[in-house]
């Protein structure tokens, strides 16, 4: 289904109606439609993808619930002006001014992050008691900022859905499956391979879509609201250049998240925000350049005897800092070279870490023999074959990296990085970088072999002797941060800040409060139920639209023939 | 005149009406007007500010004309296809493939640097030619990269206005005085004070704008099309926070460069690209944060026995590098301890830097005794009473810096970087960042005490005795680089790449193809004037609309006791 015209369709009869149409069906959708459907809304449900879930299907679903009943129940306190000012602290660090009302944000950033703190918890809570989405509560996970000041309730806050492994791993297939299940359940009808191409607007209202289903293209009324929750522009090239704050890769939001809403919001007249962020995350190069629509970002960088260094063969990052954080590593710039000297690094690792910390969870590149795609690993006897075979690897993508090439010394420099590596891991000291310092680098380290004594589980020394392993890495997006504004309840609005009726965002596909943040693990869903929880609630509320009668059928006159399901 | 509403009004007379109406005076706009006018076709020119001049008023006006008439003259080749590569190398290293036929940029992007290439200098010869702007010729000014192999024409293709001081400071007054006068000479119908809030759309096509002027809001009509060169959006904060790449400060642009074509090209259905860019500058603080319409961008930061230090006293940059390069040096991201540490930083000079480097020109810091305020400038006996001045200037700016503040021991790790810079000055050799090891960085020294026999005239060591003194510097814009995607011919597209009849744009409120790049000095004024020939030449051709009459009164009709000039 290729991308149409945006520019709104007028007044004329509709296909099918429904009090409430939700455009998407991950997770922002599904629960944006369960909310409406239980406040007594018909639903209608447009994904453009062959099944329901988007991106939260392939993730984890932490999702993160300031001072959410487990805490309470646990004695943990988490009051709102402490998590207000944690938010604000990392969202516009540069701005953060603790003496401010609005501590420094913008007041709709303010309003926004008030809201998640509002109604995170309810909206969790609600799904849970409808058994949508039951939950275990993640009472030892921190935030990835845990160690600051700002962060009074550092542990608690994250969520999972119940029935998830004790890795969480496939927190995402979990989740969308109780979410479905629930939405078949009480009614909402869900339509699958509908590409919503643009609003159909009538005086100045949003009263529907228009979008292209197997049959073609189909006309869809909302006589309360059009709720979009349609993810964000991670697989538009274009909007990626030209928004992005880094020139990151593709990443691992689903492959239908092209930016749908940033074009068919802005037709309507709505504001973009935020446009600069993403979530971000490192992913192996090859997946990225293939746009592999099974590429995980790399969660967690797996191993111990495990370094990265540049195509120098210099260590240059802390291999182990948070996704968000270490993927922002890859697009430092050299003023004086006029190039992204970190764009591809190389993650090398011995036969040791192979053998012990090999996974095909969260995206790890260390993989083993469970049936994941080795494709991206790279190997050598010595550190000399290995530059072989790297430097082959890099030439195949040089088109698509500007160039990179390993420089003529790059073994012999990764000899002496190792060297340097070698010996903070003997100390447990990474005296360059500090990996493994803090709390949340140690969460995501991956299975590593046990060694009694040793103080710092991240580091090991790696072997004198091969086999080798290399693969390369690079900066993507989990999904991206940036589309139109909306107000704390949903309302998307115009250049002068006044909501367009009828028209509602939840998700990636519109601006995050969040800003330049990723507050904790699931600081992406935990906001998004609740966004989606005050959405729905906020577009039950509105009248129905006195449209004339040509415009909208009745749902007794759907063309029920087309059988778009 | 506050910015109200962009959605665009329909159909209703009009209060003047011309061929081409051009929105904006300044760099962009009298280039436009001037060509629309010579082409023969009647042109209103609706001016924000209360003078001509915009954000061109303000610069050097240099201005890049590839392969010129006068390089030709010398025997300079300057072959497209290098400076094609030049081009794109810079734009979008990370993509730059020479082997593709768009050397791996976007399509678009390949055909707007073409178009620069191809019309920059007809356009710069035809205003010369008309009297409009006589230029003289830099042939030593070197492009900001003329180091890399991509360059085989690294000087001589650098303008300024004929009657410039030598410095060319003031090329700027100087090209818009006689564009202006070339187009009061002409009959360019100049309206001063109109700020254009929306456009005029019937049936699809813009044929006209509505302003507000001193007697309120009116309506000018285009029989052929309207060019927008209203500037980019360095003054509008939420647009800045919410596009740009780098959290950048205000800058130098025109005061009334406030995103205004962002928002009204939005609402005709424009895409908008390149928004994450900025033409980049370094700023002093007080003057970015208070908005002061005066403020120059430092295009060159002065003095040799001068260095800049971080809030822990330390050297953390090459203060020479090119400005564009320097203020993004502002924003580097601390993963670990999540902040801008170089946000801020902190220049220091001595006596001698203060008696033989101030100068009131190109932005620099170190001022004499010409009447530039020298607010910025702290001053301490010793480094001590230094730390104590720098210190509570830093505490008066916390609230707008995320709480900037001096380490304890500043004063300490000031006077351990002032040694070792000491020393390598005096080898002339900065073994840590390459201070003056550029042509560009050399270009832009600024005055220093001649020191015979030394080889690098950009560093001497500073004094062990006091005066000295100190002024707080961030990152800032020039202008942005990001807004509604125009064709080589300045017609602004659609979501679907389609021309909106009647639209154009030229300058900095359009999306330019140079993307990260700051190819060169007048790498702005250059291939904007290209674009405005362009602009006009495809203008002109554009029947003229045949909307009703009620729609477009005749110019005999127009409401002339209005009297907006």
């Amino acid at each position: 289904m290729n991308r149409e015209s945006a520019a709104p369709a007028g007044a004329g009869a509709f296909d099918a109606t429904a009090d409430i149409v939700v455009v998407g069906g991950g997770g922002g959708g599904l629960p944006a439609a369960l909310f409406s459907r239980w406040n007594g809304d018909e639903v209608i449900l447009l994904e453009k993808a062959e099944q329901l879930g988007g991106t939260a299907r392939k993730a984890a679903f932490w999702y993160w619930v300031p001072n959410n009943v487990r805490m309470r129940e646990a004695g943990i306190e988490d009051p709102e002006e402490d998590f207000l000012r944690y938010a604000a602290r990392l969202s516009r660090p540069q701005q953060y001014d603790p003496s401010s009302p609005t501590l420094g944000l913008s007041e709709w950033e303010f309003a926004q992050i008030r809201a998640i703190y509002e109604s995170a918890s309810p909206a969790a809570e609600l799904l849970a008691e409808r058994d949508a989405l039951p939950y275990r509560w993640c009472e030892a996970v921190p935030d990835y900022w845990a160690e600051l000041p700002e962060d009074r309730a550092p542990i608690g806050r994250v969520f999972v859905p119940e029935g998830a492994r004790e890795s969480m791993s496939d927190g995402g297939l979990v989740g969308v499956a109780t979410m479905s299940a629930a939405a078949e359940r009480d009614g909402v009808d869900i339509r699958l391979r509908h590409r919503v191409q643009r609003l159909v607007i009538v005086d100045g209202a949003v009263v529907g879509v228009e979008a292209t289903g197997p049959q073609g293209t189909v006309r869809v009324g909302a006589r309360k609201a059009v709720i979009f929750a349609s993810g964000g522009f991670t697989h538009d090239p274009e909007l990626r250049a030209n928004f992005l704050s880094a020139p990151a890769y593709g990443g691992c939001a689903a492959i239908t998240n092209e930016g749908d809403f940033v074009r068919i919001g802005s037709a309507a007249g709505a504001q973009l925000r935020n446009m600069n962020q993403a979530w971000m995350c490192p992913v192996p190069l090859e997946s990225a350049v293939s746009r592999d629509p099974s590429l995980s970002g790399m969660f967690s960088v797996a191993g111990d005897s495990m370094l990265f260094v540049d195509k120098t063969g210099r260590r240059v990052v802390n291999e182990k800092l948070p996704y968000n954080e270490l993927a922002q590593m890859f697009f430092q710039w050299d003023p004086l070279r006029g190039e992204y000297p970190y764009l591809v690094l190389v993650q090398v690792w011995d036969q040791r870490a192979q053998e012990n910390s090999a996974s095909d969870e969260y995206g790890r590149l260390i993989v083993g023999s469970t049936g994941a795609s080795d494709a991206h690993v790279l190997r050598g006897e010595t550190l000399e074959e290995l530059e072989d075979a790297v430097r082959e690897r890099a030439a195949k993508y040089a088109t698509v990296t500007g160039g990179l090439a390993l420089a003529d010394d790059w073994a012999d420099n990764l000899r002496a990085s190792i060297a340097r590596f070698n010996e903070m891991a003997e100390t447990g000291v990474d005296r360059d970088f500090g990996r493994g310092e803090r709390a949340v680098q140690q969460l995501f380290n991956g299975d590593v072999r046990e060694e009694p004594g040793r103080t710092n589980p991240t580091m090991w020394p790696l072997s004198a002797s091969g086999p080798y392993y290399a693969a390369l890495v690079t900066g993507g997006t989990l999904d991206t941060k940036g589309g139109p504004k909306a107000t704390p309840d949903g309302q998307v609005v115009d250049d002068m800040d006044r909501p367009i009726p009828g028209l509602y965002g939840v998700g990636n596909c519109v601006a995050s409060p969040s800003a330049r943040a990723y507050w904790a693990g699931g600081a992406t869903l935990g906001p998004i139920i609740a966004f989606a929880y005050r959405a729905a609630n906020a577009a039950t509320k509105e009248q129905q639209r006195t449209v004339s009668s040509s415009v909208l059928s009745s749902s007794g006159h759907d063309r029920e023939e087309l059988a778009w399901r």
